[in-house]
């Protein structure tokens, strides 16, 4: 697997069969004449009153159609003539002497997936060119808010900054073999990274030092930015959702006991494409028993609806599966009282699991083509980042947890409606768990799915990686 | 010296000092009315096409008078009544849930070294009551482009947008004790993550794991942020002063040999405070001769110039008197010929020795009030960030170093003018060094210096940490 991975990231990123897939929906929307896409890379940003150049991220919607991680470079694809050329930025004679020789012009035409490299001071003669060649019912096609004031669109009869966004974000909903191909292997400098932090759990003193952990080895092994800022949430701060200071100590300071759990949500991105994983863990290398009940409940949360995720599957039905087997869970447990039924229908364990199931996953963390619907009046939908059926090729997230969190816990132990169905002095003994969460990174294919995650996450695993052996 | 940092940084970071020290420049420039200074801190700001926010990187206007790291806070002091207010953001419930509980304000005040603290809510009444009481001449300072629309300046007779940036550059240039405390600090996280590297130098196959070393150093010592992005430039790429790669292998492919030195410009961050330390070494654990004697010759400009710094000295002199030392240095060496006095005057070390001695140093990299003219004509003084007497309590990189860049030297020998004072043929031996730079930061005294940064440095000490004894 490994060799073929890199064999397939040795080749050019697809970027042309890309502006070909957004040329074809664009078309499919009702494109009838020729157009061109214009697209801008991210410029160069400096510090606020400051002389050094913020962290450069690639715009997602210009790497789509360019493969290039250059700042400041641009690309037009003329639809008719299916030709994609990229555009970057000329050499500055002052700059080579502190920075040394840019990318020329001949190297980006054999490192990209393009037909013409020109540089970007030929922008406005290529689009004059180009205009003069769309007819007299040709489109440019743009994203507003991401065109320079010194873009000249003036030769064309006509302009679209909205279609080419939608486009794009509908074609990323779907991934190639190339685009799965650097989503595993983001995945897998993530799995050791998560490693590390296992080796690294028993002897640290503060949640930094199992974040220093974690970064570093995504840093040694390719990955030198983050899918995102990590949680690196210990104890009870596991139940805060987008914990995010990473600095608290290991050891509980009113008890002088080593905290329980802890819940590292973090990835590593690879040529702009994220993974995004949690695992949670023991600190001292072995489940307290309440800890194993809660994590028993959440792998089982995963593992049954992995079982279902093929081509077709509906997100909200996954979801479903999931709070029902937490309900069970949490029924056995004594945690929650009453039916099933009654629990699912009154939105109790929403209480527990308050987020949804996954989200899409690719160039962004939350990636594009999800179709959320944010004003859902059922809660447990609300926060369900994919609505409707998941197609083959789509790349989800599949990361159930159960949280102990009073801020959202204590509102339906205090309305008389909900909190009947919870016993109190039971979950009295749960609130230390903090939150468990697992999540692993999925490809959906026709028949099923490939988990393109490779972190250990059964608990006698995990436990025997913290322990060293 | 550890435990008296440590207790001078449990204290308050000295805001209202800060305050009463910018009130009295304006004053010293002019200001005979009272008058209301207001600050805003950085805003939250999320990632193009994403719901992630950007790292947050607090204002430094805004922190130097307030201590404060909090996103989107504010602030105001009024001048004749001497009191300092903080604005910190309204508790939002909704995000209560997902992130947990923020600073409240009795926190703030228990935090910072204000007398008030409100809510950002409450700003524009707040100012209505300033305005009321500065008089008929009374001014509202602040900093244009740094002004909310929803900022109400209406109930001031005045408005002045520059005059308080520069007094606050002007007043940061020189530092108090707590300021000096938090730069020792990032400067011993600093040091402890330069011995990181040395220790992983030998096994390391490529830029990035020694990155790894580094970065990973920093955070687990509490420096989240680093004070600039690290040059991590290993062979001759040490001669490109602004390498920022960092992927490279440490075997040169085409000799299959390891290569010759690293040469690492990293430090951390530790409260909006930055280190700023350059060290090299050899790959091998062992200079090679032409490595070690250029190491020499840069380890004798620093500490010779060293010797130099105490309050008043003449930066431009200090400045000299590394490239005098360079040019004995290159013409005992061989690689320079000629006198000393035509090498200096013909500005041939600026070949070798191409960016200036140092820089002020604080919350910024490269800090205010360093008066640089980058117009200079004199290529020896155009990339000289400080310019003039060095005040007590400022502090300064001292930051020799020598390179063998094609870049920069082949003009000089393509230039009958020039090539005659360097021996090809010895320089011939030198290209592989790449670059030496050897960077320290210096607290500017009365009698004469402290050097705040602890990162081994001798040839010999370096070799011994390289080679693990």
């Amino acid at each position: 697997m490994a060799s073929n991975l890199e064999a397939i990231l040795a080749g050019k990123y697809p970027a042309k069969d890309h502006a070909r897939k957004v040329a074809a929906y664009l078309k499919q929307k009702g494109l009838k004449d020729d157009g061109v896409i214009y697209l801008e890379g991210q410029k160069t940003k400096f510090i606020e009153d400051n002389d050094s150049e913020q962290p450069f991220r690639q715009r997602r919607f210009f790497f789509y159609l360019s493969g290039c991680l250059l700042p400041d470079a641009l690309l037009t694809y003329h639809i008719s003539s299916d030709e994609l050329t990229l555009y970057i930025p000329p050499l500055d004679p002052d700059s080579v002497i502190w920075s040394g020789l840019p990318m020329s012009p001949a190297q980006a035409k054999d490192t990209y997936d393009v037909d013409k490299v020109l540089l970007t001071s030929e922008i406005n003669p290529s689009l004059a060119q180009l205009g003069s060649q769309v007819g007299q019912n040709g489109v440019v096609f743009s994203i507003q808010g991401q065109i320079s004031d010194s873009t000249d669109f003036v030769p064309f009869p006509n302009t679209d900054f909205l279609a080419v966004k939608t486009a794009i974000e509908e074609c990323r909903a779907i991934k190639d073999a190339y685009e799965i191909a650097l989503l595993r292997k983001a995945n897998d400098v993530t799995a050791q990274a998560h490693v590390a932090v296992y080796k690294a759990a028993k002897s640290a003193k503060n949640e930094r030092e199992l974040e220093a952990a974690f970064i570093a080895t995504c840093i040694a092994h390719g990955c030198r930015e983050l899918a995102y800022h990590p949680i690196v949430a210990s104890g009870t701060s596991g139940a805060t959702l987008h914990y995010v200071n990473n600095n608290d100590s290991l050891i509980d300071p009113t008890t002088n006991k080593r905290k329980l759990n802890l819940l590292l949500d973090a990835a590593g991105e690879y040529r702009a494409y994220c993974a995004d994983v949690t695992r949670t863990f023991p600190l001292s290398g072995k489940f307290s028993p309440e800890s194993r009940e809660i994590y028993d409940i959440v792998l089982e949360m995963q593992l049954e609806t992995l079982k279902m995720i093929k081509e077709g599957v509906l997100w909200e039905d996954v979801h479903i599966a999931a709070h029902r087997i937490a309900i069970k869970g949490l029924l056995k447990l004594g945690i929650l009282k009453g039916t099933e039924e009654e629990l699912f229908d009154k939105r109790i364990s929403v209480a527990f699991f308050p987020h949804g199931l996954g989200h899409y996953l690719g160039m962004d963390t939350h990636d594009t083509g999800g179709h959320a619907n944010y004003e859902d009046k059922d809660k447990m939908f609300r926060y369900l980042r994919v609505r409707g059926n998941l197609p083959a090729g789509s790349v989800v997230t599949v990361e159930p947890g159960i949280y102990f969190c009073r801020f959202i816990i204590e509102p339906y132990l205090q309305s008389p409606e909900s909190s009947k169905y919870i016993d109190n002095d039971v979950l009295e003994k749960y609130w230390e768990v903090g939150g468990i969460r697992i999540e692993d990174n999925i490809h959906v294919t026709k028949d099923g799915h490939d988990n393109l995650t490779s972190a250990p996450k059964y608990a006698d695993e995990i436990e025997l990686w913290i322990n060293g052996s």
